[in-house]
């Protein structure tokens, strides 16, 4: 870890730096913020896809309608994504284009093959994506960081995941073998297009690392920031009874 | 047409007769409510299915997102109508139940091959059985009526179908035969399927003919219903330049 490094600050726990969001004056530091919320909204877009496809899989019809009110919440949180946009001047449709690649083989790589791995998917791989979203929005604006935050939390979804998987596991104990893998996978695929998006995306990737002007995370900071992310990753498997 | 037929009054057209609806100690009548509410959740359940398969084949990201809007509305008003059941004590589990077998068979028989037959399908399709509930929630209490009326009134797809379907045919005018075939064909399946449910569903149907101690439609006032349908549909047809 060199000197220089060393000696920036450390700002990856909230809060955060004060007043940085508001500069809005700074044209990268904008475009940073404007990725965070174009990814949001293509992920948003594809997750609607997913749980209706889960939904169509649903062996209830209580099943059914947990999966299409969750589909739908999705089209809502972008609704809200959307008019933050807009209020940027930034047409969603604009916002999204860069995402489409990456987000799109994501959803091919991990396509699941029954409702348990489309469960898993939304609780585990959303949740991992999730928590990586709110990291980034620490250094954004105030409205926008409270946006995301709105619209990633929700904890009903956990706790139906968390019980239909054990309720699985405690019928065939052999599942739990399968979905540990299915899990690792996600979260590989998720980072490796992270990865993908963080080389095409300086000022996403400025956000995080900061600029000569703006405070960031240095290395160490992204080092533990990748910490708290498995840590959490971790808690969830725990959760649902699965070795991360 | 037998004289006493005649003798009972036409109270098709709203506004729908004083206090009909509050009597909720008919058992028969509360339970032709509560089918009218199960009948609009579980369709709202299956037109959220399709349409989120529309918004899959979708030819533009926007289309997506148009489709995706439609869907998710589907829900929220399922929300609502669930809501409303369950201030009448009913689950609307057990309310949809009835309906499972005619809307399933519905959506088996009429498929849509395409992003047309899609859009018609949710416009031309869901426009006829809305006016058809429409009619029927003119003999329920003041407040499922409002709820009804609300969850059915959205002209935002109708004109986004329109302008969809006739640049579709300028493109190519022989897309009209055959849509006009497959418009046809929707509302014959769906008279064939809402036969069915008259015919299992006594509540339901005494809802519109009446009982003793209730006014309703005579056959006469049935046969005028069946003209408004045939004539709103034929005005909606003519809006996409389709014969009806």
């Amino acid at each position: 870890m060199d000197e220089h490094a060393d000696a920036r600050p450390d700002v990856a726990a909230p809060p955060p730096p004060p007043g940085a969001g508001e500069v809005f004056g700074d044209r990268e530091y904008r475009q940073g913020a404007v990725d965070l919320l174009g990814i949001l909204a293509y992920g948003q877009l594809t997750a609607f896809d997913r749980l209706a496809e889960d939904a169509r899989l649903a062996p209830t019809l209580a099943d059914k309608v947990h999966m299409a009110t969750l589909a739908s919440d999705q089209i809502a949180h972008f609704g809200r994504v959307k008019r933050r946009l807009a209020d940027l001047g930034v047409d969603v449709m604009e916002a999204m284009r860069p995402f489409h690649a990456p987000f799109n083989a994501f959803h091919d790589y991990t396509r699941p093959k029954d409702w348990l791995e489309g469960l898993i998917k939304a609780y585990v791989g959303d949740g991992f994506a999730g928590d990586f979203y709110r990291e980034v929005a620490a250094f954004v604006d105030a409205d926008t960081r409270t946006l995301v935050y709105e619209v990633l939390s929700d904890e009903r979804h956990g706790e139906y995941v968390v019980a239909n998987v054990r309720h699985a596991i405690d019928v065939d104990p052999r599942v739990a073998g399968r979905l540990a893998l299915w899990s690792r996978r996600l979260v590989g695929e998720a980072l490796s297009q992270a990865q993908r998006v963080a080389a095409d995306r300086d000022a996403l990737t400025s956000l995080l690392t900061g600029t000569v002007d703006r405070p960031g995370m240095d290395l160490a900071a992204i080092s533990r920031m990748f910490s708290r992310l498995i840590e959490t990753h971790t808690r969830r498997m725990a959760k649902l009874g699965l070795q991360a």
